[in-house]
């Protein structure tokens, strides 16, 4: 390995930068960048992620030179602060810490005061350090050593503090004296010696074991789930950051705390975090002591009440690293003895709200361009835009002054919910009709996907982001807490307990599956601010934040080529489309009109009708139903394209299936209930996927077709008289072959023009077809000659590519992802290597066939970003999806074009 | 039209022959070739099929100077006759007959003594020619004339000729005196006239107007569904012969029959065939007469008794013509005071049984090469020659002795079943469990399909070839005898009834498919003799057919390039295959086993298991009963491949549904009978197709995998310990990605290690996939990494290519095969154009990837002549099927060999 190992930070000589990212990881390149930048940073060096991959590919053991480099930079460190590595009179402490390119839960993240060992520490109380903070450095590192690398439980160093805190009779460990402390650190010593291993009072060993959990711990499990999860190559690694210690902890002049320089729930331009006095890091997010605003509320006493000049310091570096690095700052920072050093900064995590506030913001205010703008907001991120979510001031309410967090697990599944406690499966789904259940197990198993489609939300004990329930949940839009360890849940007597709470079934909880929180008692989800003003409710105020979408979407929509159009079945449906930006529907499925109360009786006399006679009459009688359903929809979409489907599913899906509906139905009808029962029997079918629907039935059964395109032509006729601009697009559902679609585009054609000369007019009417069979696919050059478009029906295209049943598919779906059989549910998001190639194929063969032919996809892959950027680069013509989902299309179409091999162009 | 539009023939100057076939039509070929072979041929000429198509193409108007060249020939022909067309002295008289290039059903056939009228009749008769003769001619004319020309239904001059014999008191039409005869054609030319138009009495009117008649029903609805049915184009044509008449009604010194060369039902080398003497060609096949045998049993008369010099003759013309075509001939010929004529010859159609042996023996004696022989048998007849059928001496003493003969109608699903009378679907279902029924409807109809598959044979009174009764019955291999229109159909009374005789339900019934007869009463179909002579039955006598289909197989084995296997599960079933010619099984389906009566409780027991100890222990009973099936079946199959599926179907197939079963498991397994029936219901799934089944449940479930595995491996090890050459293949079914093979091969291979290492032995083991999802073809490549065989699953991947539930397309595909949408059930023949290309792409990308790959295939389609055809063109390396299908596959896979582009070789 000839290639730099390790790279010097600091005021003087900083060797990496911010663009060496891939080498340094996340932490290092910002350290090194901040170095640059004249920032204070304490100095240090980054061993590179080269030396990662060298350790995992080499069983654990390092390039060759890697020592001496690391033992110089050390020596440049004690040359640089004027102290020594090991030194009992003037010690050297340092900082391990992991840095992946991208943050990275389950690795080994922090060792502080790494370097000290009991003598130093005795020796320098005795030297006349102060014994208190020197303890408390000393039984902090043989926690964090303890726990991350000899792997002693966390708890069990827990366990003798609090007991040390009971003895002392203090509520705190900053009220504990040095002599407990002392106590403390041997009590830990023991403890780790009792697991096997001695704490190592060689700083040089700690420093080594030190590093070597990082790289170990890259290849860990939870590590290997998360990247799986979030499509993180095995291969990236992860970098080491050795930094000399500053102490926040070292007194009441002394601090350290986490800044946002903006706000990353609201997107407020506000510098946003929190502090701890005497502290140091791990403090903060522990939750033993409640940390201060940095800005205080009125009145209140902030960081710039506290310790003014450090803080008018970390706003400046604050809006310094925001215009450098052009995006919102997640900062680390310590004060020691009023003075300020920064120990991280990063990208800041932020809420989808926030996202779309401070990227518009940003470039608004000059510090990026549009398109780096609309690079910076996740697509998927405009799902939590629009998402009901609890109100954020309610929820605090309820936590603070209410104290109603019962736990809090991972963030599985977003979304907020609230619903009944259920502990069974078949019970939510019982309870369900009565309204929303959430359902909590100990993990869930395919025996429960029944009642996790019934349940609001779903809440797991054990398990983790790729557990079955989180793959489930994800996979149902539904929200999810996973591995609440928390809870104790007891099915036989019905209970949930957290500490001395017990919660029975039947009884109110709440979720906030973006957060990962579990509340007891109600708390209602809100309609999005945002949605509110989309859809124009009375009374919406236009939030900062709804200000901020519009124009992300104008960006967007001025960026992109796809065009996108919504899945919308009536009128109402129609005009909120409208409001997310749909230009046309795609995909108008006439079924969902048959549903209605009013029609399903004739739905129903149609299918069982014992006579063509019969079966006209009770046609004759839906005709005028859905003629109306069509002008409303030509009315709300004047001017763009409507593609109507035409009935799709099988018959049977109409009728009743209990014995009791059944006699409802034949008494209704006049006939006797066996014969009702017989013929219910007769259409029912072993795979009703593969079965008889579509245009099969268009073909067995005419006249069901022929009533659906009279209603279409006869609606667009009048709506064209009336002086709308109709677009209509009459689309035949699951063609496989030439001679179907041949047979029904003349039926189609036949009654259109009978219609049109009845109104003296002449329609702009296409006449297409549905490419969801494989067969299609192959034959698309034979069916684009009689088809003036396709649209791609992905979901049953995946379902019969795949082989696999959308309905069944939750029995082994979940268990194929977390064996990493399968990286995403294939009807998320669609299956590039396998589906996409009959999708391009067949845009492919029929536009050779039809250069002129239309090409879409209105399945729910329309909405999915990834699926949405495949569909860009077969060079499809539009997508469609259910408005709810628009957004999300308008902007993935746009993003997709300003990435190339996932880089920015 | 610059092309020859009529061809002369006759004893001069014959201008076409029998190469020009596609122009002549098979009859005017074979009268031109007899010409030219100086064989006795009354002189005449054909119209070229090229007229046919410019009549289709111009609606019914014909090519510029057919008429003078028509005129010319007629002219030449009263020229050599010394007689006239029209002419009261010494009239001419012709027949019209079309002539296709193969024979079809549904088109006009012949019309007799054209030329004659009323006039030249009375002034015959007055000339002192034989005035019954004269008569009898005319009132022959006017039928056949009325009837096919004029469209005057059949029935209609029947009705009257019954009539004339009842007022006369005699039992035939010879009986008739010449009055009565002159009354009947009166009477007649007043019926034709009746429905509309006069009989022409002008001879050229008459001619051209039976001309017309021919080329328009070329493209009659019959002829049209005949071809859809035989795949003949549209294009073909037909030609029309016109010739001159001769008469075997002339007196007792003529007669006109029917011969064979060879017998058609058995393939005996004997002339075959019968005659009547004084009568016109239709009355042989009428049956108001009973014709005579022409070789009569011993002490009979014969043809050679009666007329011996004609006899002599036609024995001499039989053989030559034989020895010039090569092929079984049939001929139709006439006796005129004592002069032979042949006014046809023809290949004859043969039975199966008849085609082997035919074919074999003409080429023992040098007539042809085994090249032709091998192309003088289809394939689907040698599942004649193996399937049971009525004993022909029992069927004949039923017809002619007992009078069983119900009606006969269309042939549209070959073979013999017995069984009692069911009129209704449902009924068939129930009774189906005490016995063979017949279901006899009249039509089917999609809810019927439940009753079809339980009889044993299906019987309509209406419809046709391509009705829905046939095509599903051809689909599930059922006898059927589709529009046996004599049956009349009381559902209310339970009966059916013909003429005089009524049977009731529940009464016996047999059919013969292959012939279209409908019997009252038992009448056993019996086991083939070929059949029991290959399985070696003790006592069966090797019959010359059996001897002709040993050799026919040896010649198709060592022409075939394609390996041929079997689909075989038991030992039984190996040590058929092997009888059958199997080289190996191609498909052991180990869940077969699942169900047998000692096992299937632990199979239950495994799948209901709570745990995984529970499960372990329900596999280690099952574990031995497999590995024993496979000793057997690797002792069967020593020396060849065996290819082993693992479990397929989805768990809750191996579960009882009906409430009271399921109750019966509960207690057997000391469960409470709930919560086994919540377990079925939570395995049940929506579309088990595409469900949990096949290699995923070896991914979720891998202990079942590890089982069968284990049990395949020990036994492979014993046998090959006991001196066998074992060659076993594990295959997977239903991968669809290369992670899940991946998966597999390694716990496959992981526990084939561990037993070879228990046994010491290293197995000749192959491990592969099933291709037969779509999605396994488009990645075959990646596939093919892990695997060392492909086997093409093409029922289930038509299921999903197409989109069709093999178990639900029952409902439409039959009315698809009749409106033309489809021209065969894909599931019979592989639907070339669409999941060919799978196939064919999953090929090259399989073996691109690993050019040693294997490929096969293992559904029903390796028995299907037109697929094999296409898996010999894609370069698979075997087919295999079920037993009895394999001399079909041997067959086929050696003829395409011999065609190209249709054509041999």
């Amino acid at each position: 390995m000839t290639e730099k190992l390790v790279y010097w930070f600091g005021s003087s000589g900083t060797e990496g930068s911010g663009e060496l990212r891939s080498i340094l990881g996340g932490k290092g390149a910002g350290l090194a960048e901040m170095s640059l930048l004249g920032i204070p940073v304490p100095p240090g060096f980054t061993i590179s992620t080269a030396v990662c991959r060298h350790y995992q590919e080499h069983r654990g053991s390092y390039p060759a030179g890697l020592e001496a480099a690391v033992a110089t930079q050390v020596q440049r460190l004690e040359t640089e602060l004027d102290r020594q590595f090991g030194s009992p009179e003037r010690p050297l402490l340092v900082s391990v810490r992991s840095g992946a390119v991208v943050s990275m839960p389950g690795m080994m993240d922090t060792v502080l005061n790494l370097g000290l060992n009991r003598e130093i520490a005795e020796r320098a109380a005795a030297r006349g350090e102060d014994p208190r903070f020197v303890f408390d450095c000393y039984r902090r590192l043989l926690t964090m050593y303890g726990d991350v690398v000899l792997g002693v439980p966390h708890a069990a160093f827990e366990k003798l503090l609090v007991e040390a805190r009971r003895q002392q009779e203090v509520s705190s460990d900053q009220e504990l004296t040095a002599e407990a402390l002392d106590r403390l650190t041997r009590a830990f010593e023991e403890l780790i010696s009792g697991h096997g291993t001695a704490f190592p009072q060689d700083p040089n060993e700690q420093l080594w074991g030190a590093i070597g959990a990082v790289f170990g711990s890259w290849d860990n499990q939870r590590a290997r789930a998360y990247r799986r999860l979030e499509g993180i190559s095995d291969d990236v690694g992860t970098a080491v950051n050795v930094q000399a210690m500053v102490y926040g902890n070292r007194g009441d002049d002394c601090a350290t705390g986490v800044a946002f320089t903006r706000n990353p729930s609201t997107g407020e331009p506000q510098l946003f975090g929190e502090y701890l006095v005497n502290a140091q890091g791990e403090d903060v997010v522990a939750g033993t002591r409640t940390p201060q605003p940095i800005v205080a509320p009125e009145g209140g006493q902030g960081l710039a009440e506290r310790f003014p000049g450090a803080s008018q310091q970390l706003h400046e570096v604050a809006t310094r690293l925001e215009a450098h690095f052009g995006d919102l700052q997640d900062l680390e920072f310590t004060i020691e003895s009023d003075r300020l050093f920064l120990l991280q900064t990063r990208s800041g995590k932020r809420t989808g709200p926030a996202a779309v506030r401070i990227a518009v913001d940003l470039a608004v205010e000059g510090k990026i361009s549009r398109e780096v703008a609309l690079t910076r907001v996740e697509p998927q991120q405009l799902v939590q835009v629009l998402a009901p979510g609890f109100d954020e001031e309610e929820k605090r309410a309820a936590i603070e002054s209410e104290g109603r967090l019962l736990a809090v697990g991972l963030p599985a599944g977003p979304g907020a919910a609230c619903g009944r406690l259920v502990l069974d499966a078949e019970r939510a789904a019982e309870w369900a009709s009565d309204g929303p259940v959430l359902l909590v197990r100990e993990e869930t198993s395919p025996e429960d996907i029944v009642g996790m489609h019934a349940a609001v939300g779903i809440v797991t004990a054990r398990g983790g982001m790729t557990s079955h329930a989180a793959v489930v949940a994800r996979g149902l839009g539904k929200p999810c807490v996973a591995g609440a360890e928390a809870l104790l849940i007891d099915e036989e007597s019905g209970t949930v307990t957290v500490g001395d709470q017990t919660l029975r079934e039947g009884e109110w909880m709440a979720i906030d599956g973006a957060r990962g929180q579990v509340l007891s008692g109600r708390l209602e989800p809100r309609d999005s601010s945002v949605l509110r003003s989309l859809l124009g409710e009375s009374g919406a105020i236009e939030t900062p934040v709804a200000a901020s979408f519009r124009t992300l979407m104008e960006w967007a929509d001025q960026m992109r080529r796809l065009r996108v159009r919504a899945n919308a079945d009536t009128p109402d449906d129609a005009r909120v489309a409208r409001a997310f930006g749909a230009e046309g529907i795609g995909l108008c499925r006439t079924e969902h009109m048959f549903f209605a109360e009013d029609r399903i009786g004739w739905v129903r006399q149609m299918i069982l009708a014992d006579s063509d006679a019969a079966r006209q009459q009770a046609l004759d009688r839906l005709l005028p139903m859905q003629q109306a359903d069509f002008e409303g929809i030509f009315e709300a979409m004047d001017g763009f394209p409507v593609t109507v489907r035409l009935l799709d599913p099988p018959l049977h899906e109409f009728l009743p299936r209990e014995s009791k509906a059944i006699a409802q139905l034949a008494d209704q009808m006049g006939q006797p209930a066996e014969e009702v029962q017989a013929a219910v029997t007769a259409l029912s079918e072993t795979n009703p996927m593969l079965g008889h629907r579509g245009c099969r039935l268009g073909l067995t059964t005419p006249a069901i077709y022929a009533m659906q395109v009279e209603a279409i032509v006869r609606a667009a006729c009048l709506r064209t008289r009336a002086g709308h601009r109709v677009r209509p697009e009459i689309m035949l559902p699951l063609v496989g072959s030439e001679a179907e679609i041949a047979a029904l585009r003349a039926s189609v054609a036949e009654v259109a023009q009978r219609v049109e000369a009845e109104y003296d007019l002449h329609l702009d009417l296409l006449i297409g077809t549905m490419i969801e069979i494989p067969r299609a696919c192959l034959l698309a050059d034979r069916i684009a000659n009689h088809a003036d478009f396709f649209s791609f029906g992905t979901n049953d295209l995946t379902q019969m590519t795949y082989g696999f049943s959308r309905d069944d598919a939750g029995r082994f779906l979940p268990e194929y992802i977390e064996q990493g059989l399968l990286e995403v549910d294939p009807f998320q998001s669609l299956d590039v290597a396998g589906v996409g190639q009959l999708v391009q194929l067949a845009t492919e063969r029929g536009r050779a066939a039809r250069p002129s032919l239309k090409v879409g996809i209105c399945g729910e892959h329309g909405g999915d970003p990834r699926s949405v950027t495949f569909f860009e680069r077969c060079g499809l013509d539009y997508v469609s999806c259910s408005p709810y989902r628009l957004p999300v299309a308008r902007l993935a179409a746009a993003r997709c074009l300003l990435f190339e091999g996932g880089e920015l162009a």
